[in-house]
């Protein structure tokens, strides 16, 4: 279905351009997530049966398309976590979010991996992004210390190495399942908790038949 | 210097055997760390100044050198664990012990990434060394929850996890440097922590600056 073609009116035109751009969007996370970043731009296109030129014509380089789909899901994030700050009133929210991020990654690793990538943090969309998810969590901070869930002294970027932690957790050691990444939380939470406050390890400790045992493709949460 | 000839006793000849042995573990480990796991034998052999004969005598494939030189790591971890139970007392030694081992795996990134790899797990003396290490981490648990260091429940696999987190913000956020990486290491002393005992946060949060600075080699712990 080509579609990148004359339609009457402007304003059809700018319908369906927003259109091939959402959908492009859309489609080439779903291969990314697939095939990994390998996946060729053609491949893209086909799927989202749009013409190359409309590809090339929204995103002239393939970086320009992956760093579109990673701000985007950030965009997404951030809209999740914002909402959480205005609805949950005294509920805690620092762990939960980082927790739904960690989630969300695992799902996306091939997309995620990029972002910390030299080349990518180079772009200044990318450091946009970054800076907007730093100054959210430090507001989820904020929030869960004054509320007495976390300890005083926590910065975002404290909470961004212990996502990089349970992220390679989940994606280097596979063969432990899901179960074993919900009990790295269940730790991570431990080393955030505010004096105190009781943080129950999550099931039974892996064991090394766990480890030994066949690897299965990274874990999810549940 | 072409060491492999004939000499005047077998006593000799034996000596000069685990001579080269050692030599050639020392380099390859050395040759690894430089140039990472694709550096080629020939290139170890020459270093060590044995022949390619020697070096294929003593270790048939690549893999027979790799692994032989990561057990050859974790036999002297292990002894270094060992020690550290019988003269240390009542002293803590969980932690110390996984951040000394977060240095080593630093230090020998390419040499230890291939630890955790399919192949390398499938190899019967990589599981027994990997073995030997639980077994020694579930006696250091023991040993630091009796005297009240650490929260009771913790398994070896646990701490396995947390220095896979370590590991991974060393390597994917080098831009850090070596102080967080000690802040890092805080928190999951935080997290592994018997409740009540203070775990002062190391440092300062680091900063989005220090996120977006100029990215370096991994972080070393000093």
């Amino acid at each position: 279905m080509e579609v990148d073609q004359e339609t009457n009116t402007q304003r059809q035109q700018r319908a369906d351009a927003a259109r091939n751009r959402e959908r492009l969007l859309a489609v080439a996370e779903e291969v990314f997530r697939e095939r990994g970043l390998e996946a060729s731009v053609g491949e893209i296109a086909e799927r989202a049966g749009v013409g190359r030129a409309t590809l090339f014509r929204n995103f002239p380089t393939k970086q320009d398309l992956i760093i579109a789909v990673v701000t985007a899901r950030v965009e997404e994030a951030l809209a999740e976590g914002r909402a959480m700050l205005e609805s949950t009133g005294d509920a805690e929210i620092l762990f939960p979010f980082v927790k739904s991020l960690v989630g969300q990654q695992i799902d996306s690793r091939a997309l995620f991996e990029a972002v910390g990538e030299e080349t990518f943090l180079a772009d200044e969309r990318m450091r946009r992004a970054h800076a907007a998810i730093i100054e959210l969590i430090d507001r989820l901070i904020a929030h869960d210390e004054q509320l007495g869930y976390v300890r005083s002294g926590l910065g975002a970027v404290d909470m961004l190495m212990l996502f990089k932690g349970a992220c390679a957790v989940a994606t280097s050691m596979p063969e432990l399942g899901p179960a074993a990444l919900e009990r790295h939380l269940s730790l991570v939470r431990g080393a955030i908790a505010a004096p105190g406050r009781e943080c129950p390890l999550q099931g039974t400790a892996p064991t090394i038949e766990d480890l030994h045992g066949r690897p299965a493709s990274a874990a999810r949460l549940s």
